[in-house]
């Protein structure tokens, strides 16, 4: 039987119910996936950080309520966050990092990452900042350390989105992509077409829990640019900073125009869109477009992502699914890890060999 | 470099077209997906078949005019199409299985399959007959051999659905499906929309190519069974046979039911489903209904299938894309064998040997 140990480095919603996940369904992911995983390292910047080669019961981790500081009073605990020493010290096969996203350095998720490959960890994240501003050097890190490094989640949380456009449709001649990738901006836009104005729909939304207390990252596309980068290099072999992408949002839009729009059959959707010409030149763009009212993304509403794929050989084809939510996102998580494993990594020789 | 040899049994518009993309694409695959193809034996019903262990010039095979039994008049070639000398014979890694579809007995599809798998072959397939007939017992055979069978196409053609639901979404606990799976009813539902009769939109769908001679098991549902049957096999790890799906078609609507049911905020769509229910229970139907506007698969117009996957930890994920189409469906034969190739079956490990 195969256990992974892992180390959870952020315990915030994802992790949480990634341990969640694991305190009710490891038994099952034995028997239905071939693996199950031992948590033996976590560290969180409010509550510590805990490292316990034996393992951690997840069922503990997650029904106790830490004050702040609180894994202080476990065994092997400390206040302290300590990310990089739980990453380098705690015995994990798999680093699982969920710290929160620095759009403009991507830290201190890059050097987690780069600590866990050193110390011959694979990485699984939905964390966008070290996949947008740093993935090709991750990459290559991890394949010269030979450990895996898998991303899932960084876009569209748990629907397969990367792992569809890499895998699945592998040799099927992806040209370009245009997607809903933010659901708080779909979200307030939806609630805009009611006539609602912008502010007033910001509200609402993060009454509902869609919008952060800043929500400036959501409605004026930055989270959708860093996405957008990650997809193009992905799936289009781009290159492109965050810098290079042009990105406006929605708040300039009006109940008002949005009425007009729709009067003209037309609705307006903020979309992150890459597309390779003839040339071979990538252009990436975030912007609030116009769409047809027969357009498949014109559709989605609420909190839903999708994306469209357009390919040579099969034409367009299109997702759609949950771009939040903890278990959504906490499931990217456990997808890296099935695609760890069935890429039979060194991590399942290791195991293996043992 | 690796070089898989091919057999292309059938050689209709699927393989046709795989042959045109074999002709054209072949260098770009060999730098891109690592791999390359040479065709070394074709078999077909009405133009005989061939074996050439050194290979057959994918150009001159899809721009030669062959007549009736033409395949004599290659080196190698007979006027008979003799499919399992070829399946047995012809020296290749891979069986390309594209012959015309038995819903009944799923032969000869399924004893090309029995009979490369016997012969250390691999075979990717488009054919739902021995899928839905036989997957299991194939599924077990090969695996025996130690050979890899892959039938991506017989679902819904390149799009990737089975390997989204067994792959990106292993441990999302799939509980359900539902799906518009054939083209042809649903642009005959659309052009009844606008009025035409059941009768008047069947004849304008074979006029586009989109409905054979005899529209029957398009229309009346029993194509999307045997879909049904492979997904709900496939996915629910259900044991169904086509018997056991209830199935009605879309024979029976009229334009004013469909016009009454746009009239009240619904749209009528034949859609082939299957749930597991609390008990463990699969049940699976064909049957048109009646889908609210906002249902996603209400949208979904013209010739293309779409499907909604329901699980326990992604909520929906809706797949939209081609259904048909030669191109697409040789894309999915091209999709399984780059999965045969990135699983490193024997194949590729027999090619490391050598």
């Amino acid at each position: 039987m195969t256990i992974y140990t892992v180390s959870l480095i952020g315990f915030g919603g994802v992790n949480r119910a990634l341990a969640e996940l694991i305190a009710e369904r490891n038994e099952t992911w034995q028997r239905e996936l071939g693996f199950g995983l031992n948590i033996v390292g976590v560290s969180d910047l409010h509550l510590g950080s805990v490292i316990s080669p034996n393992g951690i019961d997840a069922r503990m981790l997650t029904a106790t309520r830490f004050e702040k500081g609180g894994f202080a009073n476990l065994s092997g605990g400390s206040a302290e966050p300590r990310s990089l020493h739980v990453v380098r010290s705690a015995p994990a096969d798999i680093v699982v990092e969920a710290t929160y996203t620095d759009p403009a350095t991507g830290e201190p998720a890059i050097s987690h990452c780069r600590a866990a490959f050193e110390a011959g960890r694979s990485v699984v994240t939905t964390n966008k900042g070290p996949v947008a501003l740093a993935a090709a050097e991750l990459k290559a890190m991890a394949a010269a350390c030979g450990v895996g490094f898998e991303y899932e989640g960084a876009v569209m949380s748990g629907t397969p989105v990367i792992r569809l456009a890499q895998s699945a449709l592998a040799g099927a001649e992806i040209t370009g992509f245009a997607g809903i990738l933010n659901g708080t901006s779909n979200f307030v836009l939806g609630r805009m077409q009611t006539g609602l104005g912008f502010a007033e729909a910001v509200a609402e939304a993060q009454a509902a829990g869609y919008a952060e207390a800043d929500p400036t990252a959501d409605v004026e596309g930055f989270d959708v640019r860093l996405k957008v980068v990650i997809l193009a290099n992905e799936v289009l072999g781009a290159t492109l900073t965050p810098d290079q992408v042009d990105c406006a949002g929605i708040s300039a839009l009006t109940p008002a125009a949005l009425a007009e729009a729709e009067a003209a059959g037309t609705r307006w959707k903020l979309i992150g869109s890459a597309a390779r010409d003839a040339s071979g030149r990538i252009t990436a763009a975030v912007r609030a477009e116009r769409l047809p009212l027969a357009h498949p993304l014109a559709s989605v509403s609420g909190a839903v992502n999708a994306i469209t794929f357009q390919t040579g050989l099969l034409g367009d084809v299109t997702v759609t699914g949950p771009g939040a939510g903890r278990i959504e996102t906490a499931f990217a998580l456990l997808s890296d890890i099935v695609a760890l494993h069935r890429k039979a990594t060194p991590l399942a020789l290791r195991e293996a060999a043992e």
